[in-house]
C-alpha cells in the first residue's frame, strides 16, 4: 500500500530553463536507464518473494518506492526547463512563428513535449520513444535480479554522470549529485544483497548442476576461422568465479551437428512451383 | 568479418516432436532471455572498445559468434518440433479441420508459427511477441556491459533450466544440457572479466565520487509511512561493496522539495476553461 | 515523495487457484485498461499542473497513489493464482512433461509466467504484450485530461465487471467488487472535477473558437455515396452541448481540394526508371 | 464497403515549404491524437454494434470515412512541406552535402522523411515513432466507446489549435480552422450521443451495481501519509454525477491486506542458493 | 476523399461460429500479412507521386479503398464467428465460469476478444500483437514499392490459402476464395505495372551505376570457411537478370578492412576503471 | 555454425567525422531498410528450407553472413563519427555545456547515442526507434521469400544511394559505393533464384487455382464513385504475367454483402444503458 506527500524527495531547481536539457533528461525518465524502469522492476521481484525472503521484500519495496520520487523529481525537472524560457523570449519564439523550427528548438527537438503535453514531462525516453516495459526484468529467481539490479543502477548512474557533464546549472548539478549518490548506494545494496546469498552463482545455482554438459561449463570455445593457439587470458585458464570449476580452451567449435528441417505439411503451401496434378 | 559453415555447432536431435515445445523454445530465441538478444549485445558492445581493451574486444566478438550459432540449433528445434508430427497426425488434424482449434494445438497457441512462417522458427518470444532490440544493453562503458552480460547469461541459464524440466526428450535434454553448460561457462567469464578490471565499482569507476552527494552515498533511506529503527541489516550497516564508504541507515526521505510546474505558454492552450475576452 | 506499507490496500484470498484466471487478470495490470497505465497516467497529469490548479493536482496524485495500491493487490493474486496449485497437481504435471502442452495450461497459455517469470506477476497484458507507454495520455489541458480519465475509468470498469463474471472463486469476487467501486467513485469524481471547471467543451476551450472554421464547426457531413436526406437525428439538428452551436447537416462532403504531390529532389533517387545520359 | 475520389475533402495549400513544420504535422497523421487512430478506432466500434445500434453504427463509420479523408489532407500538406523547397535552395543544400546536417534540416530531423520515404508523409508521430494501433479503443460498450472518442477528438482539437499557433502560412491556418472546426463537431456529437443512451453512467451501466463494493463506490479515500481532514470539495461530499450516490471521505486507505505469495514450484530454479544435496 | 456504404464488399456468412477460427482472421486483419497493411501500404505510397504517375496513383489509391472493405468483411466474419455460439453453450460456458480456461477457449485463446472488445475485431494480429506500422513500406520510388506489394499480396495470399485449409465452414470457403482471387489480380496487377516501368532494375534505376564499386556489383562472394571452388550456380555465372553484368563468383570475402573505434570523450565515462588523480 | 575474424569485411574509413551522418548512418544498421533485419530475415528463411532446397539454403546463408559483415563496417563508421571529433571541439562543446543544445549536435540529434551508448553505434534507426523484428519476413515459402527479398534489397539500395548523396567523405563514399553493389548483386541473385522456379506466381502457386473465385481473380474492381469506363491500362486488359488470365475491368465493388454483428453474450456488458430489473 502506498501513500503520497505534496514534497519532492530533495529539492529541484532550475536556474538557467534550457529544453535541449529537458529532452535528454527524458532518458532518466522513461528509457531503458531510467526510474520508471527501476520502480517497477523492483516492485515486480518484489511481490515475487515468498515469505522467507521477507527482508529481501522489503529491500526491494522500500527502493522501488524511493524511485517513484525520483520520477517526480525529474518530471518537475522537465517541466521547468521546457517552461522556464522568459515570457519575451517565448513571444518572440511565436512571433517568428512561421519558422517552425523555433517551436522545435523550444522543445530540444522533441516536438512532442510541445504537442502531445504542453510543455511538461513524458513517459518517454531521449528519442521520443515511449518507454519499453519490455525491459523490465522479475525473473523470480533472486540472484538473477540481483545481477539485473546492479547492472540498471550501473547503467542509470553512467546515465547521470553523462547528465551532469552536459550542464553548469547549480540546480541541475545538485540534483544530479544527490541523484547519482542514489545510485552508488543502490548499486553497493544490490551487491551486498548478492554477498548475502550462499553461492548463487552459477545462476540459478539450485538446477542440479552434474545435469549439465559437464565438457563445455568452463571451456572457451573459440569461433576464429582457424584455430588459434590458448591465449592464456583469466578466462581460458585457471579458476572459475563461481569455484566450480576450472577454465580450458578449445581451438574450435564441436560442429557436425545436422542441419534438418523436415517436410513442412502441403497444407502450409510452403510449395514455390506450381503443383503438378 | 563472418564465416558461415553448412552444419550445426551442436547436435540437435527431436525425439518425440512436440508443437506445444516449439513455442516454450520460442523464448530462447527471441525472448528477453533468448540468443538474439545476447548476440546482438555482445557485438555492438565489442564494436564500442577502443584499441586499448582488444582482448574484452575478442572475447565479446567471439561469444557473439558462438550465440548465433545457438540461435540456428534452438531455430532448428523449433522446426522440427513443428513439422515431425507423424503424417497420420497431420492429417487427421486436417480432415478433422473444421475445428480450427485443431490448427492452433499444432501450433501450440502460436497461430503465427502456421500462419506466417509456415511451421518454422520465428524471431517471436513465447508469447508471440516479436523481438525487442530496445532489450539490448551497449553502454560504451565495460563494467556496465559485463553486469548486463552477467545478468543476460543468468537469466539465460534460468530459462535454460526451465525448458530442461519441462521436456524428458532424450535430444532436447541433450540440446540444453549444451546450452546450460555454455551459460556456465558465460557467466563465469563475465565475472572473470570484472575481475580483471580495477576496481569497477561504483559503476562508473571514472566519475570523481567526490562530485556526488556525501550525505547519501552510502545511506539506506527508509520509505516507511512511520520512521522505523535502524534493523540491522548487511545493507543498512557495515563496509560497502565497492570498499569506498560505510553503511548508515536514515528513517525519513530528505523531502521538503517544492513542487514547481511554472505557467505553460498560453498559445499551448493548457487553459481548460473558456477564455474570457 | 512516495511512502509505502508491507500491507495490501484491500485483502485478497483465493480460493481456488487457477493460473488461467492469472492471466485473464494481467489484463488489468498491464493493460490498455490497467492500472499501471491509470497510475502513471494521472501521476504525468499532476506534474504538468501549475500552482492555481493545485486541488485537482492534489486530487490526481492521491488518485494515482491509490492506483499503484492496486496494481500490488493484483500483482498478489496473479501470483497466488499461479503458484498456488496443490503440491500433487504439480508433481503430477511435471512427471507427465513429456507434453509441454501441460506447462502451457499451468500458466493458462502465456509461457513466460513461468519461463520468464518463474510463477509470478509480469507487466503484461493478457494476450502477453509487455504494457504499453504510448497509451498514457497527459496532455496538459486539464478538460482533455479528465475526459481521458473517465474514459480510462469506464474501460476500466467495463474489464473489471468481464472478469466478475469469469470466476465464482469468492476471494476474487469481494477484490473485483472492491475494485469495480473504486472505478465507479473514479468515474464519478472525474465528471465532477469537469463540472468544476467553467464550460471546459468544446476542447480546448481558450482557443478562441471565431478563429475556427465557422461552415463546419457545427456540421454533419455525410460521407455517403449517394447524397441522403437530412435523418434529422439528434447530432444533424438542435442545441450542440457545448451551447455554442445548431447542428445542421450536409449530405456531401466539401471536396473539390486540388492533389498536389511535387517533384521531389532528384537526389532522393524516387525516379523508378533508369535514368537517360 | 468504400470508395474514393481523386479529390482531397478540402483545399489544402502551402504557400511557405517548412520541413520543420511538415513534422510537426506528422502527430496529426501517426500520432496518439492523430486521424489514423479515430479513422480505425470509429471503424472497428461499429463493427462492433449490433442492428438495434444502427444509428450509432452510421454515426461512427461516416466519421470514420471523413477521418480518411483528413489523412490524405494532411498527408497531402507533409509531402508539399517537404518537396516545396526552391530549387536553388535544394541545390545548394545537396552542394553542401559535406554537412549532413543540412539534410537534417531538410526534414526537420526526422531523417526518414528522406531516407525511408524520398520527402513524403509517413504513418509515424512527430517524434518519428510509428503510429501505434495499441491506443485504439473499440470496447463493445458503446458509452466507453463514445468517451474514448470525446477524448480523442479532445486531443486532437488541442493538437490542432497548438500546430495552428506554429505557423502563419495562410493555406496552413485555413486547413487547420477547418480541421479544427470538425473536432468541434465531433466532440460535440459525441456529448450527443452520449445523451441519446439512457443513464450510462457508470459505464458499464449495465452492470448490477449492487454487485460492487457498497462501502468505497461513492468514497473518496484519501492516501496521504497522515490523515487529514475532509477538504469538503465537490468529490468528497455532495451528489454524485451518475444520482446514485453521496460523496464521502475517509482519510485512510482500508489497508491490512495480507501479503501472500506461496512457494513457486521447485521447477522453476527460483531458489537463489546452491541447493543441498 | 472516402466515401462509405453500410454493406459490404462481398457476402460474409458464418455458418459454424468458432472462436478459434476468429482468432486466426485476425492475422489477415491486423497481422504483417494483413489488410490493415496493405491498405495503409497503397495510400502512402500513392500520397507520394507526382503528377506524371497519375495513373499509378489511381491504381493504387483504387486498390488501397478496396483493402478497406476487406477490412470490414474480416472484422464481420471475426465478430461472427466469437458472438455466434449457441445461446445455450455460452449459458454452460458461464454456468462453468469457475473454469476461467472455459472463457479463454470462448476467445479462441485470445483473451482480449473478450476482455477489451466485449467478443469483436481487433486491430492486432493471431498472436494478440497490435498491429505494427512499422510494416508498411512506402519508400518515395515506385519500383520499390510496387515490389514491396508483390511481396505483400505473396504473403497475403499465402495466409489466406492457410486459413483456407483451416476451415470447412462453407461461409468462410466462399469468403476466403474470393480473398484469394484478389490476391491473384493484385499481385498480377503489381507484376504488370512493373513491366510498364521502363528497366527498373537494379532499384533505383536513376542512381548512377557507374559510381557503385564495379569490382563486386555482379559478384557472388562466398562466406565459407574455406574457399569452395565456384558452384556453378545460376546466381554465380551467366547473365544478371537487369541485363547490365555477368555474374561472377570468389571464394573469399575482401577482407582486411581495419577494425578501429577510436577514444570516445572522457566525459562519457566510457572508461571501466576508477580514475587515478 | 559461424565463425568471425578480427577485420572489416571491406575497408571503412572516416575522413571528416560528422555526427549527423552517424545519425543517418543508423538507419543502415536498425531501420527497416537495414542490414540486421535482412541478416536476420535470410537466416530464418533458410532454416525453413527443407533438404530439397539445400542450394537456396546455401544462398541465403552464405548472403545472411555477408549481411552480418555489413552490420560490422556500419557500425565501426558510426562510432567513427561519433568520436572522431577533434579533441579541442569536444573540449570546447564540454565547456560551453551550460548549451546542452551542444550536446545535442554532437549526437546529430540522437542523445541516445552520447547518453545511452557512450558514442557509439546501437541497434536502431535514425529516428532513433529501436529495431523492429515485425519487419522480418519469413513465410516458409521461398517464392513469397525471395520477393521479400527482391523487396529489402530494393529499400535497401534506394537507401544507400540517399546516404551517398549526403556525404563527400571520400571514406563513406568508398564504404557506400561498395554497399551498393552488394545491393545490385543481391537484387539479381534473389531475381535469378525466383527465375530458377517453375512458375512461382501467383504465389503460392502450390494452391489449386481452381479454388479461387473465378469471377474475380483477374478483374480490376474499379472503386470510384460513380462508374467509370475501362481506362484501357495493362492492368484491365491483356494477359496477365503469370499467364494464366486476362485482365478484364467491372466499374463497380460487388456489394450487397449483409451487415451483421450477432448479440454479444450479456456478460460482457457491452449494453451501454441501464439494466432494467
Amino acid at each position: 500500500m502506498f501513500f503520497h506527500e505534496p514534497e519532492l524527495q530533495f529539492e529541484v531547481t532550475v536556474d538557467e530553463p534550457d529544453p535541449h536539457f529537458a529532452k535528454l533528461l527524458q532518458q532518466a525518465i522513461g528509457g531503458a536507464e531510467g526510474e520508471i524502469r527501476v520502480a517497477m522492476q523492483y516492485m515486480f521481484q518484489a511481490w515475487a518473494l515468498p515469505p522467507e525472503h521477507e527482508q529481501f521484500r522489503n529491500l526491494l519495496l522500500e527502493t522501488a518506492t524511493e524511485e517513484l520520487g525520483h520520477i517526480e523529481m525529474l518530471a518537475s525537472a522537465v517541466t521547468e526547463h521546457l517552461r522556464g524560457a522568459p515570457d519575451d523570449l517565448l513571444e518572440e519564439a511565436y512571433e517568428a512563428r512561421e519558422h517552425a523550427a523555433m517551436a522545435a528548438s523550444m522543445t530540444g527537438q522533441t516536438p512532442r513535449h510541445l504537442l502531445s503535453a504542453g510543455q511538461s514531462a513524458m513517459p518517454i525516453d531521449s528519442n521520443g520513444v515511449p518507454f519499453d516495459a519490455g525491459t523490465i526484468v522479475a525473473s523470480g529467481n533472486l540472484a538473477a535480479d540481483l545481477y539485473a539490479n546492479v547492472m540498471a543502477e550501473s547503467t542509470g548512474r553512467l546515465l547521470a554522470t553523462r547528465l551532469y557533464e552536459l550542464t553548469d546549472d547549480p540546480g541541475m548539478e545538485e540534483m544530479l549529485s544527490y541523484l547519482i549518490a542514489r545510485d552508488t548506494m543502490h548499486q553497493n545494496q544490490w551487491l551486498e544483497a548478492l554477498e548475502a546469498l550462499d553461492d548463487p552463482v552459477p545462476v540459478p545455482a539450485s538446477f542440479p548442476q552434474e545435469e549439465e554438459n559437464q565438457d563445455y561449463n568452463y571451456t572457451f570455445i573459440s569461433t576464429r576461422r582457424e584455430p588459434q593457439p590458448d591465449p592464456g587470458l583469466p578466462w581460458t585458464e585457471g579458476d572459475s568465479p563461481d569455484s566450480n570449476g576450472q577454465f580450458t580452451y578449445v581451438p574450435e567449435q564441436p560442429g557436425d551437428g545436422e542441419v534438418v528441417a523436415p517436410e513442412p505439411a502441403p497444407q502450409t503451401y510452403n510449395d514455390p512451383d506450381e503443383r503438378e496434378e
